[in-house]
């Protein structure tokens, strides 16, 4: 394929969201109170009641991935993509979820859909040990396409591991790679329209190079890495994390870097998994644009002083999650650069 | 006109909604924690993070109200009305709002749009001594028509008078009805479709009886009743409060009434506003149709011992909003009686 394909043209403007936010951010820091204890552009919004108690919150969707859960009619999966993604966020922030709420917006209510959705996001809620405390179901006809819907969610934790908050990283500190699932829930505007459009695929249709299907291997949910990385977190032995979610590593990853370091990034470090090399191979896309599009097969980064690194790394692939060295922090400006 | 409008012809079935709730309530506390201290059913989801000191969460979406901010392209009243609408609804459960997070949803982003309704969401925020901690704006092409988009918001608060949760109200306690500022975000299904379609009018138009525009009447926001309920609430004089939403009096009335009374509520006790006599008249619904539609008049309903009902009144009215009795508990099986 000769012209490669962008996300811009796949139809979402990094650029656009990027300057909206910055607009955004002086309206947000207007509203400040004494409760707040975080900034804007943390990955989640941390704030008190109680005098040592801090709670951090955050939101989020499902994005276009929902598309594909209406193309395969299959909706007891998104729901735990939207759970499992807001709990990484406040992880990142040090916390533990307690409670999540959601919103899920159609045109029409299909019970069985709805109840699908929420059989999802409820199996999520279990399994990271959090309650789903309520939800709104809106009924807007004239806004959603038949068949389809929307979905919001919103988590509440409380901070278990304070110095995450820190961010007190140093030169020298190593950065492990936590095995993403797959796709999560980023880049599928240009998943969508590399494989249904370009590829002409179906979602019963096997993914290319596998014996899964493309709605199996499209829906696999955006994993927690809350179980996995609990034993680390206990054991102090974590400086920040590092949540892989739109932006790719570059987007995210330079959230937690003080201003005097880099991440240095050794791409060779790993292979991506067989779906971003579809993506690649498929798309003919640069690689700068494929990791800032798409996680790349590491959805969480660990930021670890270097003697507890391989603690770590066996730590976490005890828990179930692969886990390995992708680069390390060296002197610089804060910034992510991806080296071979 | 012969035959009345009903809310299932203008396209919301809340009977579905209703069904599909009762199969939601299940799934909802199978996931039940040891943090979560509410029902399903509240104003808000109630949980704990350091003992005694209890929270409440709660989530909503403005609706079809966002059809008339996109006709009279105005979108800094929307997030005036998601911030106030939640704010009423975790008061309802004795909360002071700590944080607020929003969830924009559109198909390809409009900064001034954005920009518009979080200057919207950020003013109400302050306005209730809340703070706005963070949002999520989803670029969703294929998902949202050319200028549209979705808000949904989720405010965290802390219980400030526990009191209210335990809605220990007593047979002879008088119903405080607060006036609304009109039709606040519900029964937009059913405006638009009399407003636009039966009477075609034009958002610039004037209101049927009114010098002001439709888009000024239908777009005026949601009113937060915090600050005006504050006193009343302070000094310990309200048992119960019912947020007046979707359902009407009858739908959000009987949420806070015990097993063995009924409420009471004397329809003729006072006089609707404009636009709900409009409604009435241009639609030939009947009235227990309206009541389940509209909040008629009534946004927020304070149930207070007899005898203190003078000074709420007068403690509320003084705080800049208009109330009066509209009835009383009386024996009965936890039903709303609406009485002429």
């Amino acid at each position: 394929m000769s012209d490669g394909l962008t996300y811009r043209d796949a139809g979402v403007d990094l650029d656009a969201a990027a300057r909206a936010k910055a607009r955004l951010a002086e309206l947000v820091e207007g509203t400040r109170t004494d409760a707040v204890t975080s900034r804007f552009g943390s990955f989640g919004g941390r704030f008190r009641s109680t005098p040592g108690r801090d709670l951090v919150a955050s939101v989020d969707g499902v994005g276009t991935k929902l598309k594909v859960a209406f193309l395969a009619d299959r909706h007891d999966t998104v729901g735990v993509d939207l759970v499992n993604h807001c709990v990484n966020d406040i992880l990142a922030e040090g916390a533990r979820p307690l409670v999540f709420m959601d919103y899920v917006a159609c045109g029409r209510l299909d019970p069985d859909v709805v109840t699908a959705v929420v059989a999802g996001l409820a199996r999520a809620c279990t399994s990271n040990g959090c309650a789903l405390v309520g939800g709104e179901t809106a009924e807007m006809p004239d806004f959603y396409a038949e068949g389809e819907y929307d979905l919001a969610g919103f988590v509440v934790g409380e901070v278990a591991y304070p110095a995450l908050a820190e961010r007190a990283v140093r030169e020298g500190d190593v950065l492990l790679g936590l095995a993403s699932s797959g796709f999560h829930t980023n880049g599928f505007s240009f998943v969508r329209a590399l494989v249904f459009e370009r590829l002409g695929l179906d979602v019963s249709d096997p993914f290319p190079g596998s014996d899964r299907s493309v709605a199996d291997v499209l829906l696999t949910p955006h994993r927690s890495y809350l179980a996995c990385l609990e034993p680390s977190l206990s054991g102090g032995r974590i400086r920040a994390l590092a949540h892989i979610t739109g932006g790719g590593i570059p987007g995210n990853l330079d959230r937690v870097l003080p201003p005097d370091l880099d991440a240095a990034v050794r791409t060779s470090a790993w292979t991506p998994s067989l779906e971003f090399e579809v993506m690649a191979r498929e798309s003919g896309a640069a690689r700068d644009e494929l990791f800032r599009v798409f996680n790349m097969g590491v959805g969480m980064i660990a930021i670890v002083p270097a003697d507890e690194a391989g603690t770590v790394a066996s730590e976490t692939t005890a828990a179930g999650c692969e886990t390995f060295p992708i680069g390390e922090l060296v002197g610089g400006s804060g910034r992510v650069r991806l080296l071979t």
